[in-house]
């Protein structure tokens, strides 16, 4: 009697002797459209013996694989005690007929809505208002039909599940993991309206940065447009019009590029400055604080991908025709001025190609953080691999981009024709931030202040008795992922 | 007596008490190749008590793991009812001695061939064939030896298993998943024969995109050919041959960068309008459809890489030898003719620097799509994000990559001297099919259309008597996968 | 008496019925670390009922999720067998007054360190010897406290687990499943040094190839020095340091690019010549060429880098002042001397054209086979799939970066002027090892020598008297693994 498998029991039909293995796990599905099907196939699959319920068995027979048997909804649930329920939360009530037969069953709700907190309740929780003898269980709305269908070779193999009964998410979880997705348990039966926001989500993560990237985008590209092309044409009467799409873009995207680099290292210094300030780690950051630190990925590849547009809007540069132009007038006038035979200026030379040697650089160094960013990379890392590149090489890359604006910049600043209409060089107005960084990430490295940040790290706290060099009890950690931050 | 965890009893020995917990799993191989010696690391590191059966038991001790017991085959198949069978097809004769002693166990084929579809029956119907009296799964083969061997900490973790009894399945997946594997089901034994082709395809998703894009190639190569290089050596006498290796490459590979993305969107203008011609979504797409539909990705991929190619090709143009001697040459030209001091031409300025920067944006565009199409990106995004993504800024880049054809082209179209052999320009050529693709998308835009469309995809039919406004008992994401054909 | 599923057994209050499945599992933790904060939220969520033992409850009640209970040490050890060890080595001892309470539960080790071997015997070594009545499991420690807290939506799921008793191992492999996590069994207690090692390694993998390539870059960067800055001041009193940051620069990564991704193909090459010299696979390589077959991916990475930051070096050059600077000043002084109107040398072009075309593909191959290198791209492809790309396509990129290498050269070789104190040009020294590589692999692909090396690989071996073709019960995927190394 013991040699039956954990999961024949909760799948096998009652009353059959646990015992009989060859009995194939049985999947009861309510509702025939897309989702059912996609389930079904995959049940068939993976070795259930699928009976589908559907309101009209006889018009759907046909879109069902032919190892699933259509049949009417009061028939397909009666032999199971876990139900698929693959219909609209707008028809929920129409399952009521069924309430008796369904008493005391796991239903699993796998419905999605159509818009963010579409209902007050989620679905869910709706279905389990309805039928209050059964136990709902959320999941699989997360994997889309196509996923279903093919099987979870490729796509997200994760289901996500919750429900208020251990036993019955356990059993739900297991069923996935035989049709070969990974559960994640979710906890409570309140989690399904996350759950069910989740398919629903636009890259939450993103807007800030986005709107962050295109704000300053927006502002360089004005600062630059006033110096670059109104200036000349009000005071110059020059028509520098031409310069709108490529040249204003490129002096406007390492501006972009060089402050959202140094704005993903800033908050890890606010951040030592606040505990540094309150003399302890356990204080919470303030909310903005806290949201600024979890984005600090997606505003260092947005940085990136300036960096790389920047890279290729001035490789493009020396094949435009206006280049071409320029260079012909100038060897033209050159040669009819005769006074000049030699264009060469040593120091216009060198400057060139010190920043371009270091733009370059910063530019190798990013890429190498992008591509640790990718999540199959990022995830066969360990964390000090992970710290090293991110924080260490990071702050390379920041440094190494100052560099550049500065070597790129040269004399420029302290040249009074530079100023038009009193506006500094933009390249003047990107080092506040960067540099701020820096000094602070500087100052942070001071002995006395490096210990003292150590020692918070490690859980030490103002104003409390220590009584151990390192608090008792304690698990060890606790650098790890906050010196991350800075 | 309820005290045993699942696993043991399907593995532990014979009459060994279930509740004895610290008798080890037993791992049993026939067999004494690489792939034996690999399988016999992972179970004597994932646990098991591994003994390896031999013809030649004392030739091949030294070449196992200490651990694992190498002796005849008769005495390793004795204790257990799991064995693996890590011989080759052509030898599996020779086990017929152990007939009796393997009836009634499961054997699992760990074999592959050395060519697709190399036998009429895969090696595991063969071997079920040999030995009726025992259960034969089949599943490991497409786990490399290498895999086995350190571990799935690295390479593909799935196990893809079949056969025809579930309970030997189930012993058989959780042995896998024991090992650190993620066993998946793949039905019954029938498919032994996909799972045994598994391991010798050879990229088959990519064939037909490949051969598309090459095809394209040549034709516009030749096309190209023909009006830059063979137009003016046959009519001006000019040797133009210098511009084979790059400048006519370099026109070749925007036009099939450019026709390969208009034909990603195509199939899904086309599967709208069947859907919207038949009025019904539940009517199969034909073969060709489907298919194309299916190699989206592939071609869109390769659009991409001949785009960056074509970028960097145009980034080379002014690094080359002969556009130096044609700067040259137009300085010191412009110059001795002395009538033209400004070689500056307002409209070509312009147009160079509207076409190079549409181009830059579309390249970011395509670059988007190619990470996002990055299997750890994919799974990492949910429907709606992955189709705003691939639909929505796919479709910008088609138009962006559009209004680049059209100002690099400008009004040459008109212009009677560019149809060299009365062959037009080649980038009119390439409008035809993107020009179609938009102007099909405007008109799925239509809201008559467009509502009508969407009705479809909830599952409307023409003709059908409809008595809810949305149809009763029928699931929901119907939407989500066909719109992102759109 | 057969209804509960096996987990309930290990993780259920003792005494409790194993058929009252609605109670929960029970997750018991010592220590109040942040390690322990994070474990116990990831239990809270996975549904365990959570009891923390802290030796200062009062004081950490608040740190903790509201659903875990915060107790005296001594109390929470009492109901459940599995107790997690969140506590520093150093305050190990101090659960010594526990000892009676845990005598013959399971203590699962969680512990990291802050050196690599910082101790001679692994944190789970020590505890085990503390606790000789409890059974230790390492585990969980290659999982960052964010990764905990957050649920293994992302980062490495992977729980490495060691222990000498298999069913303590398994019932923690299973807590670690419902948590979502993906146990990974790493053998017996003494692999716990190996495992607490693995969150302290920096990028192991990559430290011999990083050093390769920067002594390489090192080396042929002073070469380049010597000949492009060094020889022109000395003989000409020409100043051309301006060249130290670009052009020499741009000079040596193409050098070491290319000598490294030789380097790739080398060890092969030995291993095969190694295998027909003993005319056996059974002998094991030497360790330096077997550690240089495994660092063979990182080489060919540091190779497509090194090449790829020579591409943007390349471009970068026409966009340079001292390239325009070069430019009107050729272009000035052709019009002075009038002599020469045509500034055109056909040779010049047809070689530029020629090697900036080879250029590219190389560049253009080698993205594919950085691009199939990703974790997530690597994991989908079947061996033969992943051979053929690594292995074909990496050699066909070899060939062509040798005829980039050869047209960029030209005539080079043979003109006396290039041998600036009797120093070749440095692409003459870079052919030699790529030159051996490919003539290797021709003389390998000789029908006498081919098969050979696919008899040898087949298992056939010299002087042992070999009764079939193929030696029986032999596994049969030999020549995967191994061909891939040629």
């Amino acid at each position: 009697m013991e040699s039956y498998m954990n999961l024949s029991f909760v799948l096998l039909p009652k009353g059959m002797p646990g015992g009989d293995m060859a009995k194939p796990l049985l999947g009861r599905i309510l509702g025939s459209g897309d989702f059912a099907r996609s389930l079904a196939t995959r049940l068939v699959y993976s070795g259930f013996q699928v009976v589908v319920g559907s309101r009209n068995p006889k018009r759907c027979a046909g879109l069902f694989p032919s190892a699933a048997e259509v049949t009417a909804q009061v028939d397909a649930v009666k032999k199971t005690n876990v139900i698929f329920v693959a219909v609209f939360r707008e028809h929920y009530s129409t399952l009521c007929d069924l309430t008796d037969e369904l008493a005391g069953k796991i239903l699993v709700d796998v419905s999605n809505n159509t818009e963010i907190n579409h209902h007050k309740e989620s679905n869910a929780e709706y279905l389990a208002s309805l039928f209050p003898a059964c136990t709902v269980v959320k999941g699989f709305n997360v994997i889309s039909a196509w996923t279903l269908q093919s099987g979870p070779r490729d796509g997200n193999k994760q289901v996500l599940i919750c429900c208020d009964n251990q036993e019955a998410k356990r059993t739900v979880a297991e069923i996935a993991q035989v049709m070969g997705f990974t559960p994640l348990d979710m906890g409570s039966l309140s989690s399904a309206c996350e759950i069910e926001n989740i398919p629903l989500r636009l890259l939450p993560a993103w807007k800030i940065p986005v709107f962050l990237a295109l704000g300053l985008f927006l502002c360089f590209y004005t600062y630059n447009f006033i110096r670059q092309v109104l200036h000349p044409y009000i005071w110059e009467q020059k028509n520098k019009f031409y310069k709108i799409p490529v040249e204003v873009v490129n002096s406007t995207l390492p501006c972009v590029a060089y402050v959202m680099l140094s704005l993903v290292y800033l908050p890890g210094v606010l951040a030592a400055s606040f505990q540094l300030r309150y003399g302890t780690k356990y204080r919470r950051f303030p909310d903005w604080l806290d949201q600024w630190l979890q984005h600090r990925k997606q505003i260092g590849l947005l940085s990136f991908f300036c960096a790389a547009l920047h890279a290729v809007y001035s490789l493009c540069l020396p094949m435009r025709r206006s280049h071409r132009y320029q260079l012909i007038n100038a060897a033209v006038n050159g040669q009819s001025h005769a006074r000049k035979t030699d264009a060469w200026i040593e120091e216009e030379v060198w400057r060139m190609e010190i920043y371009v040697s270091f733009g370059i650089m910063a530019l190798g160094l990013l890429s190498l953080l992008a591509i640790t960013s990718l999540p199959s990379i990022a995830n066969s890392l360990n964390w000090r691999e992970f710290s090293f590149i991110q924080s260490t090489l990071g702050f390379i890359a920041l440094v190494v981009s100052t560099l550049h604006t500065l070597t790129f910049g040269w004399t420029k600043a302290f040249d009074e024709n530079q100023y038009k209409f009193y506006l500094p060089p933009s390249y003047t107005l990107t080092l506040l931030v960067p540099c701020t960084v820096i000094l602070a990430k500087i100052f942070f490295y001071l002995p006395c202040i490096h210990q003292r940040l150590r020692r918070i790290r490690n859980g030490w706290e103002k104003g409390r008795y220590v009584k151990f060099t390192l608090p008792s009890a304690t698990g060890e950690y606790s650098s790890g992922e906050s010196s991350s931050n800075v």
